[in-house]
């Protein structure tokens, strides 16, 4: 019915749709014989006396299509990177490579390319070029493979999510907490960019008054997750997310995007474990579904091939990822003090010397994931002065005085993937902790957070949640080095193209 | 294969899961008899002597459950806002209004909340009220429903791109460009809201050094989404923008969800119409199809319920909306020039007289939407002093001199819905206009918008594109009537909460 209703799609097939396979039940000798138009760049032309061949994109595969230019000459202006509308018809393919090619009788060049200022050109490019040519950088087709499986990734999270019954929930971009009571934030203000410095101080009150109150950029959508989950008690969202730090590195974004999720923690059981370890049960069947599903996708196979080609460490990575996510083995869990031991008495030399109560370095975190167990690695129950207020308290009861009921997923590679936490629910804990992290007024007024202790006034039950870096999960599947090729526009310190 | 090496869910069902009627082949004796738990908060409590009933809701769906307290008593803390788990059988309901009711077996609560002062009362509370509670507000039914319409909206938003094969892409946040080249908008600094005033010159010098250049929040993706649909040629994506415009109406957010798309034109063709009204076209095809997939989402039913309810005019606007969506007529377009000289002879007395060259003022789209049409309407070909310097111009051979290739989508109750225009692909027209808006510099230099002229310089190609307010699709298909109520935490000048 409610197919009959709908008009037909008024878009024609783009090339990965014309090269599927058609279902022979519904492939009518009729089909076979019509003419069909293509829309794309060209990728390459090899030009020849008797035939010539083009390879042509529109980007929504990694291959584009292979063109045949028989009888029909190729215009002089048809070179790389040049948009050209051809028409033709799909004939099997005699070489080796593609199924399907398109045999040109009609070809129209859309826009020139001048190939000798063209930047793309067809030899491999380096990360640093094309990250100064940011706005013609998709046409390289490790960034535009990068594009398309973080499409594929976030449906492959949203099924996940659906199946338990998640909402997904916009919070909001500007807010007037910083969740992590640490990182440095971006302030907002409405001055122009051309406002002399003269003019500064009144510019400064009159952003004042523009929401009332100094307004940031989140640097985690958590705090209002939970307000939200208070409600609707199993919410996610995938969001923008800002820090201000100056270190550059290999992991690190000024602007990133980051998945969230909260939801009501649930009592232990045979099958449904509570408390953290039900988070890291939870964190790796979403894992596991999302990057299954993703492999198990036609059109990523040949993304990941681009994305590993010319990288000798890929096939390595490759078996270690298709084992962490099909293995019957559920993947490893330590507490940190398990941690600190394993890597006391590994006979490797660190940099920094682990000891309890400190951090665990990058360098820790690869010892443990990369040559201890050689896949996805939970540590969980940190002690408490390493981990932000909200994070629930462990007893003594449980042996883990001094910890938090937290964890965080190392991955080979990355390190550091995903976080995540039981949330201290005891409004009377909680104050005591915000307390000692200097988060209340020197009054003993709750001040900003009086909201989030609300949550626990009205109703407060125990609940949990986690938050992953989106680009150190494509990082990490797509076997990329730098966050920076993981995400379609970087932005970090000194830099801001477009 | 994949669903049996798959792990089981971890998370026990929701309140609506358990509600769903369970289909006969998978229905065994020992199911129906099988104790479940269920975690909520109470939303209404009602006691008597014999047998108390009480709803409980985890925000899974809009009406929650009803527990019925046969032989176990109601404990004292049990009341509207606590936070609880039972234990029961479901049971077939003999009362109106629902099917299945839990038989309380065992009860804990596990968050109290005092009923004298939880300020989310059983009542009807005003928007207002709602807003400076926005960390509870969400508790109300109301915006409860509006969380979860966005959540499908997006979901058939999804399935109508990725249907026509297009990639969703998220596009910066942070940009050196101002797409509109009008709105005010919102400037990044990493200087502390502490900051004295006497430091804001030196905190000014060291925000220029962040990414070397200004940071704004992104008005519209729409010049970063043009930049990728030269790679990948069907691009969307659904992404927070800012105004810092400080007008307080019921159509404008400082912070608001936009959805934009940008593709490659097509011929004209008897299926497959090219410019300005092939985007309508694709418009009014994404909205048939995304409002059906709602309105036929048994969950939705609910949530629309909640939503009209108390609002005498609602169903007169559903009505609409299901005429809207489901009738055969294509949605009625007009030239800009005909809806002046529709105006102009509406015998309507308007604020602004409606004059050929002048903007469409509110009251003037409502007419056209609301009186004249009494539904859906595009307004095509404005004239080019009223549009941003992107789009196409039209040529005095079409008839339309002066005007661009561009429309605004008008609905009842909302006024513009969505906008769009073919974008000039004609390098040396794209300059002179660029140059009449004041955007490049007085040497003539290309400046900021160099990458942007690149984009036409190597193969640029006829492409069209469109935004689409999120909150105000929420706003038109849900009745609401002020976007502050379609979105979780809303933003607009003089107002930060949370």
């Amino acid at each position: 019915m409610r197919a009959t209703l709908l008009r037909r799609s008024v878009l024609p097939p783009t090339i990965r749709q014309l090269l599927l396979p058609i279902p022979p039940s519904q492939l009518s000798s009729q089909d076979a014989e019509k003419p069909v138009t293509v829309t794309g760049f060209v990728k390459s032309i090899r030009r020849q006396k008797r035939v010539s061949f083009a390879v042509v994109s529109d980007g929504s595969n990694a291959k584009g299509m292979q063109a045949v230019f028989l009888d029909t000459p190729v215009p002089k202006d048809l070179t790389n990177g040049a948009s050209v509308r051809l028409t033709g018809k799909l004939s099997k393919s005699p070489g080796a490579g593609q199924e399907k090619e398109l045999i040109v009788n009609g070809v129209e060049v859309l826009g020139a390319c001048d190939p000798e200022t063209y930047p793309i050109q067809k030899q491999t490019l380096s990360n640093e070029f094309l990250r100064d040519n940011v706005h013609l950088r998709a046409r390289a087709g490790s960034i535009a493979a990068m594009i398309r499986m973080r499409h594929a990734l976030q449906r492959e999270l949203e099924s996940w999510f659906d199946k338990h019954d998640f909402y997904h929930v916009n919070t909001p971009i500007l807010t007037s907490n910083d969740a992590e009571g640490a990182g440095e934030t971006f302030k907002i203000s409405t001055t122009t960019e051309e406002a002399p410095i003269s003019a500064l101080e009144e510019n400064h009150q009159k952003e004042e008054h523009f929401f009332s109150t100094p307004a940031h950029l989140t640097v985690s959508a958590q705090l209002h997750l939970e307000a939200f989950q208070h409600a609707i008690s199993r919410m996610w969202t995938l969001s923008p997310a800002f820090r201000a730090e100056r270190s550059d590195t290999s992991r690190h974004l000024a602007e990133f995007w980051m998945l969230e999720a909260e939801w009501g923690d649930v009592s232990p059981s045979a099958s449904t474990p509570g408390g953290v370890r039900g988070i890291c049960a939870f964190v790796e069947g979403m894992l596991r579904h999302t990057v299954r599903g993703l492999l198990e996708r036609d059109r990523t196979k040949e993304d990941l091939d681009v994305l590993s080609d010319g990288n000798s460490r890929q096939s390595e990575r490759r078996e270690q990822i298709h084992k962490a996510v099909y293995s019957p083995e559920p993947w490893t869990v330590m507490t940190y003090t398990e941690a600190i031991e394993h890597l006391r008495g590994s006979g490797q030399t660190f940099e920094f010397e682990p000891v309890w109560g400190k951090s665990l370095q990058s360098e820790h975190e690869k010892w443990l994931a990369e040559k201890m167990v050689g896949g996805p690695v939970f540590v969980v129950d940190y002690p408490v002065g390493l981990k932000p207020f909200y994070m629930r308290l462990n007893s003594a009861a449980e042996g883990q005085e001094g910890t938090v009921a937290c964890f965080d997923l190392l991955v080979p590679g990355v390190g550091e993937l995903v976080g995540g936490s039981v949330r201290e629910e005891r409004e009377e804990v909680l104050i005591k902790r915000m307390r000692e992290c200097g988060l209340l007024e020197d009054t003993g007024e709750l001040g900003a957070y009086q909201w989030y202790l609300d949550l626990r006034k009205y109703g407060g039950a125990p609940h949990v949640g986690f938050g992953m870096g989106f680009e150190r999960l494509v990082s990490w599947v797509g076997g990329v080095e730098n966050v920076k090729e993981c995400v379609p526009v970087p932005r970090w310190a000194g830099r801001m193209m477009l």
